[in-house]
């Protein structure tokens, strides 16, 4: 393949400057995690919920993220000597919201477990990285200042990041049990399950990938995001506020918003007040959707005999109910 | 909860000054996605694979990333009036290879797919988001330079995102599909097939999660990392070399050669040459691997009739095999 002449027809070009909207669904194609960057503030802990992280160098050790110039925890951050990244865990996504919420005071930090690190700045019990640096400089970036710190001193434990992907939470999975295992499960068909370690695991986490991927692209989003569908699936069991949408649909208040403003504009959501609900042609496009899914269902099952699916469905079940009985104890004592 | 004691004793601490190998680890714990950025230099297109880049501001449109002082590339970029970030796609794993290989030269260009942008930077097909980019300003960051750039054109596709996590490429699996459709299907245990748009998928998706979370945790990982673990893994079946590694273990040539030093001080892996193996030591702790594998199988399904756990088999296995008959052609035409 070599440079072709004209761009793939199925992309949607806009202007950063103009659409603001379509520019903050562009970003949010890129992953990242969640960071919680902490300092002290004339003796008082101040917190951010971010994902403008990043690594820079490693010879000094140097780190950077963005505050926007008119957020009111800008100035805390600002002069301060020392801060704090707390990486957090897939656990911690009460701790991200906690400290996202726009009225997050002082006392966000008497609900989340934290020690003092260097120049007082919180260490939150439980983040899976934690680096404590000293104020390196402060560069322009736009509407944001571009901190940088010095890494005096890291600390890391086990555990699965929380990520943020196309406006929502996020957890990961990794090519090799996703793929490369996948790949060994279908080409091994009847492998003994004594030579195969967890083959069930393995089996499971195959069939998953293979039919979440098929479900993705079967269902179709009638030129919906991400984020807009999963608000029109939400606002189909009743109106709803965008707080009601923020606790229950996983999403970021910003990514809400612009999901409500791209619904209302197609006419599938309607409300100006502090509720939303489906229009009528909404409900249409959430009944297709559901009447995909049917279809999608019966076509995967097609053709297994009957008594074997209901038996699946049976051990599934079993499975999906079963307790956390492996699960280390250690961890959920935070 | 408030500020306690001592920080929690499972913690690792490390000072990034005395310890690259350790801070590059807990830079990686925060994920990202995978992004090139390209250029034309010289009437000569360049990309590097990066996954330094953030958001920075929206007015005006600012993004940025960073390049090693060091790099051959770092001069084209520099030097560059436009630049473009190109988002990688869960299907683009090869280009992020082609591109990020370090004996990569103009000729990646003729493996990739792309068109001319802005100043003739490319624009790779099948990237899920492209930001043409003026070059805004260059910031010093230690051993990198912080390049930001002005967005003059951002063009979005839809499609999932290609992660790196914790030294390795990951897809995402979003909460809203994981946990809380997984919350629903196990609170409504035997809501009918009709009401509930493609229950088998939500309920593999749910199984998935709670089999692979209670296997994660108790494989245990005998203190190793992540990549180390699966080094490892590699290893068993044979020696193998970097490149052998990089090539079969999804991780980066970096995490690979940290993750080789940390198995051959810990005894479990030999070698100095271009190939590695496994010791004794390190065979005896695969073997107690495998073992608890079986054991987690094993109690997996305890308890379950025997009769539906082979038609589980059964089912689940005829589902790995099943073709990708939904698969979207239109994606697989790149």
């Amino acid at each position: 393949m070599s440079a072709s002449a004209a761009p793939t027809a199925e992309y949607q070009a806009s202007d950063p400057v103009q659409d603001g909207r379509a520019f903050r669904s562009a970003l949010g194609q890129y992953g990242t995690g969640v960071a919680v960057i902490t300092t002290l503030s004339g003796g008082v802990p101040v917190g951010m919920t971010v994902n403008s992280f990043a690594a820079v160098s490693l010879d000094p050790p140097l780190i950077l993220w963005s505050v926007q110039n008119a957020s009111g925890r800008a100035a805390a951050f600002i002069g301060a000597e020392h801060f704090a990244v707390n990486v957090l865990s897939a656990e911690q996504l009460d701790v991200s919201r906690i400290v996202a919420s726009p009225d997050a005071g002082t006392d966000s930090f008497s609900q989340i477990a934290w020690t003092e690190g260097l120049g007082g700045a919180p260490l939150i019990d439980g983040a899976i990285a934690r680096f404590e640096c000293r104020a390196h400089d402060v560069l322009p970036g736009g509407d944001h200042q571009i901190l940088l710190g010095r890494v005096e001193q890291c600390t890391v434990r086990e555990g699965e990041p929380l990520l943020f992907v196309q406006g929502g939470y996020a957890t990961h999975e990794s090519f090799s049990a996703s793929r490369v295992e996948a790949g060994t499960v279908t080409a091994a068909t009847d492998a003994s399950a004594a030579s195969d370690p967890a083959p069930f695991v393995r089996l499971v986490t195959a069939v998953n990938h293979r039919l979440s991927r098929n479900f993705d692209e079967h269902r179709g989003r009638f030129g919906l995001s991400v984020a807009s569908s999963r608000v029109l699936k939400r606002l189909s069991a009743g109106p709803l506020t965008v707080e009601d949408l923020v606790a229950s649909a996983f999403l970021e208040t910003q990514a809400i918003e612009d999901a409500l403003s791209q619904l209302t504009e197609a006419d599938l959501v309607e409300g100006d007040g502090p509720t939303f609900r489906q229009t009528l042609t909404g409900r249409a496009v959430r009944e297709q959707v559901a009447e995909n899914a049917r279809h999608f269902n019966d076509a995967t099952l097609a053709g297994l005999p009957e008594a074997d699916v209901a038996a699946a469905y049976r051990v599934l079940r079993a499975l999906a109910h079963q307790p956390l009985q492996f699960h280390n104890t250690k961890e959920k004592a935070q």
